[in-house]
């Protein structure tokens, strides 16, 4: 099994920076508890500032699940901004809106349950795309949302070394669309793209123009 | 031996992305033939994305080498931005000074031979400060150089995760100050910091104020 960042390594990051919000915490329980797929914690941090960087104003998710990344995110809004959470479970999203209501950020969120792809289609001028759905629908996702970015947008995308199988020739019905989505991004003229190895690969592409 | 990242996902990200450009090659070249450490070509994709995102108006390196890691940063830059390179071995800067006046990028820069620690110290309200000199002064470059940081700046070191030493006993030496660097930067209050495995470990620290 592949390790794509050295587990001693990994071990260092976490304990270099342990994580005492409870809210936080209470969220990786959970997803634990229900086997759930959510950001790895350093891909969390890794948002978060990416966020605090590119100070955008709107924010589109597709895929949210219970809200974690969102909450990454959304802690790094500045006022006036946004984030659109997108989901097809309803309840994930209702778990959403209660953490994001404590929190007092429930007013620069939006909370759309449905297909994220048609969801994300409602917006323009969107200045970070996060993408974390399904994988096999990524080059579908660039299809439907590449036109609703706004110039310099920042489009970024969990899973991108999909747990190391990109270099393996294992599930093919999730990894052929990722390494496909990695090529399309990787040479499109529009964006200065790369990927970086952290929790299970982040592929952050910048819009040059 | 530590891989910080798995060999063969460093291999698929080197060819996803295959770099093409004649004058990075040459200097990849050159640190070979020379055993010159330079920053991971995948650090140098990254240091451009970041500073696409931060769009800076003054940059500050510590420890310039022949110019390879400048050159990713400087082709970022907007115009009336500019980057100071520093550096004690003359000959390097003068090398790297060719390839950006090569660049039409000599404007952009300003060439400092002489101690780093010193020369950093003579700007203020710096957006960006990169530092890759001699590993045992990453505190003291702490210390000399934060009163120097732009609100917002971006503070970012290589070698965070020194060749995987951080989680080993080896070469105390460096290993002991970059282990310190870290532990202040992420214990800073006035920064939000994170250590991105890319290449040899990347800190990057945001200040929050
Ligand atoms: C990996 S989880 C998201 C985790 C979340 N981003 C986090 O890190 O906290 C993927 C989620 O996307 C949802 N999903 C997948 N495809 C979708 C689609 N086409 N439309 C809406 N939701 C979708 C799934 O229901 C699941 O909750
Ligand atoms: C790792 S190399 C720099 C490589 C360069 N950043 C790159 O990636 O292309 C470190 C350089 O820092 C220089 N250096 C180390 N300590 C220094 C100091 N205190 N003042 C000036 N230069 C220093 C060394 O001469 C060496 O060229």
């Amino acid at each position: 099994m592949i390790h794509i960042t050295d587990p001693l390594i990994a071990t260092y990051l976490m304990t270099l920076q342990p994580e005492e919000d409870p809210r936080l915490l209470a969220m990786e329980e959970k997803a634990k508890a229900m086997n759930f797929p959510i950001i790895d914690r350093q891909v969390g941090r890794f948002l978060h500032l990416l966020t605090l960087l590119k100070r955008p104003k709107l924010v589109v998710e597709l895929g949210s699940g219970f809200g974690y990344s969102a909450l990454w995110i959304a802690r790094a809004l500045e006022d006036g901004a946004r984030i659109v959470l997108t989901e097809y479970a309803e309840k994930n999203l209702a778990y959403a809106r209660g953490i994001f209501t404590e929190e007092g950020l429930a007013e620069k969120a939006e909370f759309r349950t449905g297909n994220a792809l048609e969801l994300g289609q409602e917006y323009d001028d969107i200045d970070i795309l996060f993408i974390d759905m399904d994988k096999y629908l990524y080059p579908a996702a660039l299809e439907a949302m590449l036109p609703h970015l706004a110039p310099k947008a920042l489009l970024i995308a969990d899973n991108a070394l999909w747990r190391g199988r990109v270099v393996e020739t294992l599930d093919t019905k999730n990894n052929e669309p990722v390494k496909k989505f990695n090529e399309i991004m990787s040479r499109h003229d529009s964006f200065f793209t790369t990927i970086v190895p952290v929790g299970d690969g982040v592929l952050i592409a910048y819009r040059l123009s």
